[in-house]
């Protein structure tokens, strides 16, 4: 097979299969990084490229972080051959891009195979995947704090493991990391990170340090001494002591101004840029710093998407990609309606375009969420923050209370990160901030850190708050021009991926802020569902009508606050079952407000609520598959429904076939 | 009067009174920022030593932050000379030290003097305060991302104020700072930041940057070097512009070595540091700083307390005290009972010395979460990590990952920051991490950014997730120990000030976990009482007793999460009332999983839920008063108990004084 640096060379990637064909390979023979540290170097190339193949030929049916792991191969190689894991301990950044180290520690084949599938591999680091995975991650910025931790234990433990961590340049845009950045002085004396710089984030990178190290990486004179005098230490016999006396005498001297780069003011010893792809200066470098007696840092310099065109050239696109043709780079399937994120990411471009007050703020993700429609036609009104979750909300905050209209587009898993910033500077202040959160609900292929379960519940406990969530994309344009006109903080859930292909109107339409819209009236049961459950809902209704005569109403909820507690009150009043739906968490959830309700009004009426169960939903194939695994598909929720229709009015669901009016 | 410094002239610090003798004060004459102003400059040190005066009066009376304000009044002059607010904007991080700046603007006098009482000046900024609180805060490491979300409004709203950040060091050591910093150069041109650098946040600082600071103050040929040139251009007439040229010539030269402050890299000028108490050079300073084409940074280096030499001697005591005696420091009543904090901490160091493998955290409070105890006698197994909450749950997590048991002592209001690394860094992996979340409820005189009222709602959405809160302190200890032995993420919330004053067992019991306690039984309602809510429970239910001869049993939840299904379901089979009574939002709380819990057995038991309501909380002279204004006086519970009780059991509670047995 030619190099897969070639597009033509990949003309089977889905073929593809354990054993066969491949069983030739450099890699079929790694079990372990035990096999890895036998191979003969002049092997190691073949070896990169195999893993290449294998992970284009995967990820372009499953999808998945293609660019990041194609960037990483090498490097990953190097830590292999140059540390001992499970003894060691190497925590991976995101660790969407440990698909090189899950090949290389047992986990190719099969198991790889099914990456991001249901029974394969997860996408991301997991301690219960495997013992080499030091540390689960999902969200970027915790590598160096998890790391520190580790290496704080190993010193009380008065053990000798190595701990390593890999981050992404984009990871020193995130305070988590620049706060275990200024502990790491105080806290080991033995930890070894590795700066995978690669210039991007899921964009490209922005802020003051990103621009700090491309001028690292480019400038010639500073590159010069430090790689002379590089060489000349480590072809010295001696070199790494007389490195250290080297770094002491810097320390000492009292020409502050030779002491230049900024990672050796938080007190680390810094290394490189070396290039990310040179197997051997890796290992090379590596073994130097283990022997390091200070913390160290080893500036990688790395090719996101490395092997495959297509991902050079579309580095936010194949960040983390739907299936792919490996030769064209085309995404496989296209969604008929519009995504959520694009119906959004117009909709407020449009807004922008009226009202200049209004600013779109990113976390890092323009594509992601959308903002790239408002960034490619309104620049100046377009904050891309990086991985920056709570500065996005405070910097909101600031632009709100100085009269700009702030729509933060931040997914609900990483809004998690903004609780304080959101109850303190947006809620306790009652600025007019709005949040647009994607992907609430499942990513069924990501897994348990980026389902968008728990939003409801960490912020309903806020004051002032207002949560909605529309039914459809045309409801959700609605929801956003209510947001802009309300001067409250305004939250807006909705789902990842296609929309319901509804015709958005041509003038959105004023939301009555906590007033749910009923669809359908129904003598048995209430069902108030939010969002997307609605249509849920509807079949739902419509099949206890068809199956059993039942009368079961609908009510599009748009509030989870504040609720439409009239409404549900002469419901509860008339009707023996309120049924609610979610598509979040049962606890502390829309479900759990309308008890809450009903309880302070002393409304003594039956409820049975359907949501998310209290565990972690893992990664699988896709929505039905987890929805089934917990309880939640339609014949399921159905049954719960009878049931609890069975206890709360017995005569109506005792009745099978009964044409009883609603 | 003779100078503050002097702690013999401070004879009659309470006598203070509005007119009076003090009537010939410069500060009577200021009733706004343009009073200030108009002051001649040979004034001003006269006016720094009164606002002292004013300070240690009111907060020796009042308890409040003293050490931070003595230590920029000054600072805080010279910004009021120089710039005008309310048009320009003045963000000050955390905020506890704008007591001066309270004082300039319009605050003084009765208002001031009720400083943290119900009726009076807010501890903190806040724009419902005045126009010149341009941001409120209470937390810290907000103050430099709201101030730039400001600058970027300016930017786009095409006006002309000037923005300025007033961050203390420690607010460098906060994640959200660092995110702010690297935010600068991509969000604007024009942002004046202040560095107020006196070394310490509640405690001395940690980190690499503290240590970075101190030698920037210290070494002395950058600051002859720095200064001469400062000194050089800011006495030529076109200074400013000679300045910027020689800004210009560093970035482009290529001697990458010369560019030197941290604060450089991030695309900030820097200047300084100078001296923060002298009126004259700080107003020199910030008029060149005005100028900058720039974003600048102004070091300024300042005395914690200056003016009081007690608070000078224990700047963490002084940092946010008690009342207090000024002329000899001691704090003015002691508790009776020790404090729920020093419980802790010596339980803390009683375990730890047992077993090597517990670590305590804390995020810069070690003498308010009660781990300095386990600081001074097992310095090993203590961890300060600076103002970094995220940090220091994702380092946890690293620490719990290899064998160490952490113990995070983090405020409950503060923990507000952790939301995500507790859900994917400890739930999700289910690491044995121990939280003790002190100020659990109200914290009366700091208000609405220090109450602990979120925390079980922002918790009990986590999978894998045990939340207690103890009746008392040996119970606490209990709690402990249990937590300490369960392989899951513990969460024990207590509150602020004095415990019960209970013996604390010499050996701790082990809890089962998820099991409730019976205090009492009751015929008419079982009260479920979370942690200190227990003894108001049981004083309702002697009230009920004695006033209307009602059965009112109490239950000591002990666990908010796993509540005891079992327990309680046998108690609404039985029973025609819950009550549920919790220190703690109503909204996804203690008494709202009691709701789910019921719902979801399919019990229809009757219900009041008492708790916080839906709003927040204001600052308040002590919990009692906060409490009346809310609704949730013991007489208002009583009241509500026994309506819900006369829904209920409308023949129980029709019976005043009846024996009724239980």
């Amino acid at each position: 097979m030619t190099p897969p640096t070639d597009p033509s060379a990949l003309s089977r990637p889905d073929d593809f299969a354990p054993g066969g064909a491949e069983s030739a390979r450099v890699l079929d023979a790694i079990n372990s990084p035990a096999d890895l540290k036998k191979l003969p170097a002049a092997e190691l190339p073949r070896l990169a490229q195999e893993i290449r193949e294998e992970i284009i030929a995967v990820t372009s049916c499953n999808g998945g972080h293609v660019g990041p792991n194609l960037g990483v191969v090498e490097l990953t190689i190097a830590l292999h051959r140059v540390f001992d894991t499970p003894a060691d301990q190497i925590t991976f950044d995101v660790s969407h891009q440990a698909y090189v180290h899950k090949l290389l520690t047992g986990r190719r084949g099969g198991f790889f195979k099914k990456l991001r599938q249901t029974g394969g591999a997860s996408g991301f680091c997991s301690r219960a995947e495997s013992p080499h995975d030091s540390f689960g991650a999902g969200h970027a910025g915790t590598a160096l704090s998890a790391a520190l931790g580790m290496a704080a234990a190993r010193d009380l433990n008065g053990t000798g493991e190595h701990i390593v961590a890999v981050c992404g340049d984009a990871a020193f845009t995130c305070g988590i990391t620049m706060e275990a950045l200024n502990n790491i002085v105080t806290s080991t004396k033995r930890l070894i990170v590795i700066l995978n710089d690669n210039e991007w984030s899921i964009a490209r990178n922005v802020g003051a340090i990103s621009r700090y190290l491309t001028r690292l990486s480019t400038h010639p004179t500073y590159n010069k001494i430090h790689n002379d005098l590089e060489r000349f230490f480590l072809s010295l016999k001696h070199g790494p002591e007389m490195h250290r006396t080297w770094m002491k005498w810097k320390r000492e001297t009292k020409d502050f101004f030779v002491e230049s780069s900024l990672f050796e003011k938080y007190g680390l010893r810094y290394i490189g840029p070396i290039n990310g792809h040179d197997i051997n200066e890796l290992v090379a470098k590596l073994e130097f710093a283990k022997q390091s007696d200070q913390p160290i840092l080893v500036h990688v310099l790395t090719k996101k998407g490395r092997g495959l065109p297509a991902a050079i050239n579309s580095p936010e696109k194949f960040h983390g990609a739907s299936p792919y043709d490996p030769l064209t780079g085309e995404t496989r399937k296209t969604q008929a309606p519009p995504s959520w994120q694009d119906v959004f990411g117009r909709a407020l471009t449009r807004f922008a375009r009226a009202d200049p007050r209004i600013a779109g703020i990113t976390a890092a993700m323009p594509a992601g969420t959308g903002l790239s429609h408002l960034a490619a036609e309104l620049p100046r009104q377009f904050f891309d923050v990086g991985i920056a979750e709570e500065h996005a909300v405070v910097f909101a905050a600031g632009l709100a209370a100085r009269n700009i209209r702030p729509v933060v587009a931040i997914y609900s898993t990483f809004l998690q990160r903004s609780l304080d910033p959101i109850l303190h500077d947006v809620c306790l202040q009652n600025l007019p901030v709005t949040f647009c959160m994607d992907r609430a609900g499942l990513s069924p292929n990501d897994g348990p850190t980026h389902h968008g379960l728990f939003d409801i519940a960490y912020l309903r406990l806020a004051p002032n708050a207002v949560i909605m969530q529309p039914k459809d994309e045309d409801e959700l344009v609605d929801m956003m021009h209510t947001a802009l006109v309300t001067r409250a903080p305004v939250f807006i859930r909705y789902p990842r991926g296609a929309a319901e292909g509804v015709p958005i109107k041509d003038e959105p339409a004023l939301l009555p802020v906590g007033r749910a819209e009923v669809l359908r009236e129904g003598a048995h049961a209430m069902i108030w569902a939010l969002g997307t459950m609605v249509r849920d809902a509807l079949a739902l209704s419509d099949r206890l009508a068809a199956e059993r005569g039942l009368g079961v109403g609908v009510v599009n909820a748009r509030f989870a606050k504040p609720l439409d507690a009239e409404l549900l009150l002469a419901h509860a009043a008339k009707t023996p079952l309120i049924v609610t739906m979610e598509d979040h968490v049962l606890a502390g959830g829309f479900g759990s407000a309308v008890l809450e309700t009903l309880q302070q009004a002393g409304a003594a009426a039956a409820v049975e609520r359907i949501g998310w169960p209290d565990t972690f939903v893992g990664h699988g194939t896709d929505t039905a598959t987890l929805r089934a695994a917990h309880g939640l598909s339609p014949d399921a929720i159905c049954a719960r429904v009878l049931q609890a229709l069975q206890k709360a009015a017995p005569e109506a669901a005792r009745a099978p076939l009964a044409a009883i009016s609603g």
